[in-house]
């Protein structure tokens, strides 16, 4: 079976002078190979990352659409556990094969290498690329400012892992009336976004309209992977920094960050929350 | 000139119902791109991370100490800012170029692409390279409970950037007795954590006796980084994952996380923490 998003370890809990022995919940951290294949083509393994198991089909669809391999809503055919007989059971549980129905919509570049559950921009040869790679408008989203700053509260109250191991990052979409979409959880910031967009992708739900609500800080690879996805309007709890700050101007997308009680900074497109 | 460890950004500060206009200090994030070069060999780049400006060749030094490509003292000959002539001002200070006396102690991969400001493995071509890697033993630190819990306070007492972003990571060496060593920020922890081990690298300082501090979580690409870097304990504020733990178990490196006022847990090698 695929791991847990725990996993159970004995540890010395010291607490002033006094040493205890108990078990402890920590985030269960693992790598995933996903492989493309397409008719004509053999599955070739793309990219390793490192993420908390569970919606592992969602992560994979989102890295495709994040990365331009998916952008057709039905580009993608199947996404699928590997049942090569070469591996044992557990590397089977972190290897998925995304299958498209033709070539996908942007050739795959070389192999991407492992990249670590914080890792979001392997998926560019140069920064160049990524500048050259052409996207549709984002959703020109509007909500009320009482929405943006619930937003935290919404997000946290959604996420039932977090509050075990302290070691996870939750990212959530919400209707700008305050009702919860999908929330997803990883050790990686940039996994858990890729699982919510992959969620759209694979239950075909529209995201306009939609806010993406980020419990930590919002670096350069979570803006590109809402340009990607066209979601105008991330509210993060943390800090941005300034590639995110540039490239949410450039595309549009409304970014409030430090969202925390009544307070929030917004760094780009404050228009569009309502006050 | 280079750009600065932070950003300057109009902004609207939203506070219950009041709106105010300031400008605002964000920690910025920009492209490095790291370039290899040895006798026979032109330069060639190899990877592109998202990372603070500032220490930019400790960590040169200190990603070819992590990638094995530097591991004899006196692998690397020179460390400089690319003076290539196409390139504008700007891109001249996000290129560096680490040049060796003759070829790396190991051959580096096909080119990475783009890592993010929080990608720490993006070095390997697959896991099983990374458990093939043959490491020296991790020097057997051990230290006082007293020194530990303290760590974290000393951290941030040297960490300048922080108070102003709040979006910045620190990694820190101390002695066993409290002395700082080095500190170093960045947006992404395992820079903060190449910075700290290049510069032991580049100013040819010792690693035995000493201690990594963390501002944050534990994941994997830290340890492997301190495996490299035979650094044998590693004192966090935050949490770690199971492959952080699994690998510290490994090689014998204790492992501390929530280390906060009086408490921390202990994942690894309690017996190295002396009570």
């Amino acid at each position: 079976m695929s791991k847990g998003p725990v996993t159970r370890y004995k540890v010395e809990v010291q607490d002033g002078a006094k040493t205890s022995r108990r078990e402890d919940v920590v985030v269960t951290e693992e790598p995933l190979e996903l492989r493309l294949e397409w008719p004509g083509r053999p599955p070739e393994a793309l990219v390793v990352t490192m993420r908390t198991p569970g919606s592992d089909f969602e992560l994979a669809a989102g890295f495709c659409l994040a990365e331009g391999f998916a952008v057709r809503p039905d580009a993608i055919r199947t996404v699928a556990y590997c049942t090569d007989s070469v591996l044992t059971r557990e590397q089977q549980f972190n290897t998925v094969t995304v299958t498209f129905d033709g070539p996908p919509d942007r050739e795959p570049p070389q192999r991407y290498g492992v990249t670590s559950a914080a890792c979001g921009v392997c998926g560019q040869q140069s920064l160049d690329e990524l500048a050259e790679r052409e996207y549709d408008p984002v959703d020109p989203v509007e909500a009320p400012l009482d929405l943006v700053l619930r937003l935290p509260d919404l997000l946290r109250d959604a996420q039932p892992t977090f509050g075990r191991t302290g070691g996870l990052h939750a990212a959530g979409l919400f209707t700008t009336d305050g009702r919860k979409v999908v929330v997803k959880e990883d050790v990686g910031r940039h996994n858990a976004v890729d699982k919510v967009v992959g969620w759209t992708v694979l239950n075909q739900h529209s995201r306009k309209g939609l806010v993406l609500a980020l419990s930590g800080r919002a670096g350069y690879e979570l803006v590109q992977k809402s340009v990607a996805a066209g979601i105008g309007m991330i509210v993060a709890v943390g800090a941005p920094s300034s590639l995110a700050v540039d490239l949410a101007r450039k595309f549009g997308i409304t970014l409030a960050g430090f969202t925390r009680g009544e307070r929030c900074v917004i760094y780009s497109a404050p228009e569009r929350i309502l006050r």
